[in-house]
């Protein structure tokens, strides 16, 4: 009996037409990573649960997927003991006696896994790149799936500002290679962390970062009354007011920060936290016109992301033609794989947003034409003996590099042209008795009309005359 | 507390060295089926169950990883309704009630499952080819993993046997490529059947073609003892075994099995299922002539690979020079869609080993040496002054492909060259106050120790100094 056709909800088939798109992404990306001196590697989609639970929070453990133990599952397990008083199973606790395995989250932990558990066979600094899925039973909704690509460039062991520069280097080459405008926005945990400091709410850091992203949206007045209702006080709101309306370039953005921070505030207080984020701020603007860079880097005091575990930069890029969130965004974090026993390693990262990237070039129309091309030359079917006269032809253009392809059957012409039309297709070939005869093959551009007749031996001309490198 | 890192038994991580290997094996790979025609697609990681059960045998299901619901799995479930006679659980039932995804475990039921849902927007013939992991709760044990990646190209949709001409020829170009002499061996379910119907044995095929397989090992005395073993007579046997002791090139032995099957044999018996099986195989091999190949095909009988559900065609790659089991293969199978719902559509494939592939070109020591090569270019961190000067040299660099790393911290220089000793780096750039002062850049070639001084704007001789292109 047949079965209707479906697949998990969350999760994608990707035709040709995408690949193609995700292919020119991944692989553009993966080429600026390598001049960057970044390797690639690739980690199994099963981890042991062990490796993965208690690193996303409650709510990360609850959106890992498990795998069922293979075999008998069940055998053995006593479903006593997991019996609640409600009558109920406590599932939990049975998903973890029948469940040793879950998908990886993200490519982070098993990232820092994988260098505690082969740290002797690395050398540090170690970049690596990894361009794999990830797994999350959240709720599916639009832009969000169960299964997604994460693309990641991480470089652990290394505490020297080069390292933030090269990422922002990467992200400035991968955005001008895909002719896409866009914004590098930077900010530091550290920075944040000062003024929470210097205003005396040194736990309040998100709700002041949150703030400051608001006040361009809502104003001061709103941003000072949500202020209020988070608990700040009036000295706090003092200090952080000329936060809120520091206009200028990022240098002297930063100088009045590093004002503030040096006791010049409404609260008179030093943050040698907030000092030291100004100085690796300013050194790293220092290394990016140093380098040059082709795209925009600004100062950005609201960025929010990761204040969980970033400890110093923080970066987001935005683009500046197309309205989505963040494209790519990333930061440093100390002592990543503490918790798998190698302490002290500070490492900094970035992961691309292939999913939104996709949309953006969509949306812009800068797919290159290439990546969107298929099969550049389709010949004709026109029976046995002409399908021989053309197959070391089409062997030839083959091992140049030509993609070609000969249509499978003799059939009417008409379906063979749709074939190509349907393909996008660009030449044909209709080679038949009569070039057969004086050796030549025929070539027809389908989308002018115009046909021409070449010599069969002459592969580099069939190839020029397509388009190709010969 | 820190954890033990370590990944599920049967999964293994790649490092950088790894992946070049096998990244150039699939690009390689990837790079002819293109010229073929064939476009890539992806497929989940996760099927329905329903998509996966029943499709591999009894022994298949049980080596499905299945992946329990998420949220509360096991909320609602009526354990009772489980509870086996002995006491016990029914794993097979309970399982089935709180799993309803698991991993894919092939690509070819994915592919058939893709077909079939998206049937409307594709067209057909529908040339793919698909490279994704594959997971299955086998033992794990020498070569035998629970997570690999396949590498398949089919076309489904046309019967045309120039569609087993070009995946003969794609395998003729891929080891031809990865210089890696090979057999290509062929043969058809259809001759097998047919010798088994004359010998009047429809039933026995398989026993049949082991009995073949075996005649060059233990001679023919004791193949024929085993034949009588699996319940074959003398009459049969008479059938089979000038089929046994047949000699010759592929034309002859088609020749001589042409005779058998028109009534010649033993038996006395017509086959035109093997008449019809023996047709194909002089038509592709007439094919293979016409096209031309580099390496070597051969009918081979005892390929008996994959004979519960190929129809036609049966390919086997076997590598001249390293003992290693098949490295490719695949055949042709009728309405393998026809599950989903969509019947007679007949397809033909092959899968590329690249686990195997991988030990073949390391043992053969094949892998091109650009393959292994990492970053280009190393340079040293003499300062921060210095790693300025260089920063816009080593942008240009990276902007033409030249991978090229600079050294984080301004370390001992004794600690920068084990950094490019250690990873393999061929170029070092020690550029310091002197070369500064007059606007150059030092190189060294670390491998001859041979040094010299280039103009800092001059990239393009940077670039043919250490053996870019330009």
């Amino acid at each position: 009996m047949a079965q209707k056709p479906s697949i998990p909800k969350g999760t994608r088939d990707f035709g040709p037409a995408e690949m193609a798109g995700r292919n020119y992404i991944f692989d553009t990306i993966k080429s600026v990573f390598r001049t960057y001196g970044y390797m690639p590697i690739e980690t199994p989609a099963m981890e042991n649960l062990g490796t993965l639970l208690g690193k996303y929070g409650e709510e990360g453990d609850k959106l890992l997927f498990r795998i069922l133990n293979s075999g008998d599952a069940f055998a053995g397990v006593d479903f006593s003991m997991y019996r609640q008083e409600d009558g109920g199973m406590n599932s939990k606790a049975l998903s973890l006696k029948v469940c040793e395995k879950g998908l990886r989250y993200d490519l982070t932990v098993p990232f820092a896994r994988f260098v505690v558990q082969h740290q002797n066979e690395l050398s540090f600094p170690f970049k690596r790149y990894q361009i794999q899925p990830v797994w999350r039973a959240d709720r599916p909704q639009k832009g969000r799936y169960r299964e997604f690509y994460q693309c990641d460039a991480d470089v652990i062991g290394s505490r020297s500002l080069l390292n933030e520069l090269e990422l922002v280097q990467i992200v400035d080459r991968v955005f001008t290679l895909f002719d896409v405008a866009v914004t590098v926005k930077i900010n530091n945990r550290k920075v944040l962390a000062g003024l929470a400091e210097i205003a005396e709410f040194p736990d309040k850091v998100v709700d002041i970062t949150v703030a400051i992203d608001k006040i361009d949206k809502i104003g001061l007045d709103a941003v000072e009354a949500e202020m209020r209702e988070k608990g700040l006080g009036d000295e706090a709101i003092a200090v952080i007011e000329p936060v809120l309306l520091l206009k200028g370039s990022t240098d002297s953005k930063i100088g009045a920060m590093r004002e503030m921070m040096s006791g010049k505030s409404a609260s008179g207080l030093v943050s040698e936290t907030g000092l030291k984020g100004l100085d690796e701020l300013q050194e790293l603007f220092g290394l990016i016109e140093a380098a040059g860079i082709s795209q925009e880097a600004e100062m950005d005091l609201s960025l929010a992301r990761g204040l969980n575990y970033y400890t110093g930069a923080i970066f987001e890029v935005k683009a500046k033609d197309y309205q989505i969130g963040s494209i790519c965004g990333g930061g440093r974090y100390d002592n990543l794989t503490g918790i798998f026993g190698l302490p002290d390693m500070s490492g900094v990262g970035i992961s691309f947003g292939a999913d939104r990237i996709y949309d953006v070039l969509r949306g812009l129309g800068k797919f290159p034409e290439a990546v969107t091309s298929s099969t550049d030359l389709l010949f004709a079917n026109m029976g046995d003996k002409e399908m021989k006269y053309i197959l070391p032809v089409a062997r030839a253009l083959r091992e140049a590099g030509i993609a070609c392809e000969i249509f499978a059957e003799p059939a009417k012409l008409k379906k063979q042209f749709d074939y190509a039309s349907r393909k996008g297709i660009r030449f044909m070939s209709i080679t038949g008795a009569d070039e057969m005869s004086q050796n030549l093959v025929n070539i027809k551009n389908l989308e002018t009309g115009e046909q021409v007749s070449i010599t069969r031996d002459d592969v580099e001309r069939i190839i020029k005359h397509i388009g190709g490198e010969a």
